[in-house]
């Protein structure tokens, strides 16, 4: 049996897991800080396998009283998806209610983790607290890492391109495949984090400098943002409180406008928007000598924007066009997502001896001993 | 939508659910305590559908580091369900692992029920002091109040025969009732509890006198028992300890063999056995003021005990021949059992509204607020 088990090991190919939850359309913040690079490595052709969810069970977890909300999300994540070049044909995209094997995974592996695990890990406890949810957390939303453990493992994932902050998440996946593994034999893939590379590019922060982008704060440029209104948003930006006349010496430090800059231009926008400078470290040292104002930064950092984000709104407006296509993508990505998720499942199943009636050895011998 | 939800509610019908972990064989307190009148309810006619759920993903959940330990214990519990008088045609027998539905049911009530509410259920608090686990509770037993809440629901059931000690999980079913029929339209049948008639059948204490019966202790009477094994067992029961002269008056309070005097005899067993008592009563008396030896009570005890026992035994002999037959009960029932959870989850999914490609109604209002 345990030769039977090994035989059936999953093959090492290798296969990326990510995804959103739907709580509202996705803005630069995803962009830089996930989107852009999940479309290169797509593009990068090296992986067998890309999955990305639309993790809508999750985002139920801490709103199960509004529905609703999560529901209309769905269609305006799976277009931030396309119109930023996660195409079809090459990543798998699907919604996480759609493919019910990742909740019989989740329920088995509920067994292998102690709850005082789940109290220690940090990412749970800093959520629980920005969410102010103290004692009246939702079950659903404290066990969510075994919920991750199990989107993960459920298509034999080796790669999750994450932040940092989700390190944790990743090592209670990890517990969970090696406790499975060394409790019922070999049949679940091991994944790794796949950490950004660009430092600069972990976390934007809002338009008014602070941490972090909020729907309810206002604070976010969308991916499906107009034209008038990012130019808007990027002029009213958060610069240096200090630099009140454009000859004083300016700061990049908390410079929203600067982070920006870090993350979106390259330097053919200065060749088309702002010839005089070659490249972004001379507009910074510009700036912290004194003599270029905030006007000048913001106009240029409305063209780069302008530049990146115009082709991804015409996309949007194309796809948007037609709607039941995309609902289309989201059903066969989930159909094939379910297909391998089930074969996972079954491999599980087999794993931890549970598939009694396919068990004919189980009969037989039962049987005989009992004659 | 509303309306529609509403025309696809539950019909009212009459319907048990209830079950045992495979832990282990049944016992004459499993008999006394819940089997016996499982047996009488199935044969009273008076419910439209009867689930007997032999619960392995719930023993799963302290029993995960011993999977075969379950799994060789489901054909056991089986074969006692049917050989006490559970009839395939009339009540539906199935393995809870085999009806996937019900890990999706318990994913979704998670989102129902807080963490501080789990820690707060009397049962749970009880037995995981009685295991032991303190803080390192694996996450499937601290929740598996959610999973039975699932178990209930997904079959409508709207009775629960269980003992008083239940009743805490049948509060925590009912509130998940409550609440997702209040947030998402209601789709869930409220069960009730159905508490055992005769309190002197609640609880059988073992041959010991210990207040519970368990396989490491020893001291459990087996519904598989052999004829000299139930005498062996009866003639070293505890009795009195203060009884050490037949000639003495002897007390009943704690007295083992008469609890379960109390819970097998019936006036023919006198007649029978022990035709100079015409009753229980006459025999207490007896007892109680001196000179009647517990030899003889035991001996009656003995053959009461026979007499009920052998018919069980027996028909389980018959059942073990045919191991294959018993394995084909339980995966009838277990695919009728599925196809019933299936439509309950349709009506939750539909409730829920995350059916989403089946929403014509969702994608058409999309696609019109997008032109």
């Amino acid at each position: 049996m345990a030769e039977e088990i090994k035989a059936k090991e999953a093959p090492k190919r290798k296969v990326i897991l990510t995804g959103d939850r739907p709580t509202g359309r996705l803005h630069v913040g995803h962009y830089v800080g996930s989107l852009k690079r999940r479309v290169e490595l797509q593009n990068s052709g090296e992986y067998d396998d890309i999955y990305i969810m639309i993790a809508d069970a999750q985002a139920l977890t801490d709103n199960a009283d509004n529905p609703e909300k999560v529901r209309q999300n769905i269609i305006e994540v799976a277009l931030d998806y396309m119109s930023c070049g996660l195409d079809p044909a090459k990543s798998n995209l699907f919604i996480q209610s759609q493919v019910p094997e990742l909740t019989e995974l989740t329920f088995y592996y509920m067994n292998l983790v102690t709850v005082s695990r789940l109290q220690r890990n940090p990412t749970v406890k800093s959520e629980i607290q920005q969410r102010g949810f103290e004692t009246s957390i939702p079950v659903g939303f404290f066990t969510y890492p075994i919920s991750q453990a199990a989107d993960i493992t459920a298509f034999d994932a080796t790669t999750v391109p994450v932040g940092e902050d989700q390190m944790p998440m990743l090592e209670q996946t990890k517990e969970i495949v090696h406790k499975f593994n060394s409790v019922y034999g070999k049949a679940l893939v091991e994944p790794e984090i796949l950490l950004p590379s660009n430092q600069a590019c972990l976390r934007l922060p809002g338009i008014d400098g602070k941490a972090k982008m909020s729907k309810s704060l206002g604070n976010c440029i969308y991916l499906s943002e107009e034209s008038d209104e990012i130019k808007k948003k990027v002029m009213s930006m958060f610069t240096d409180p200090t630099h009140i006349k454009v000859s004083v010496p300016g700061k990049l430090e908390g410079n929203t406008v600067f982070t920006y800059l870090d993350a979106f231009s390259k330097p053919e926008h200065f060749e088309a928007f702002l010839p005089e400078y070659a490249n972004l470290d001379e507009l910074k040292a510009h700036y912290q000598r004194g003599g270029l104002g905030d006007v000048k930064v913001k106009r240029f950092l409305n063209e780069v924007l302008q530049a990146e984000l115009a082709p991804i709104r015409e996309r949007r407006k194309e796809l948007m066009k037609d709607i039941p296509y995309v609902y289309e993508v989201l059903k066969k990505g989930s159909e094939k997502a379910e297909s391998v998720a089930a074969a996972t499942l079954a491999r599980v199943k087999n794993a931890m001896r549970i598939n009694y009636f396919e068990d004919e050895e189980l009969i037989r011998t039962q049987a005989e001993q009992m004659k």
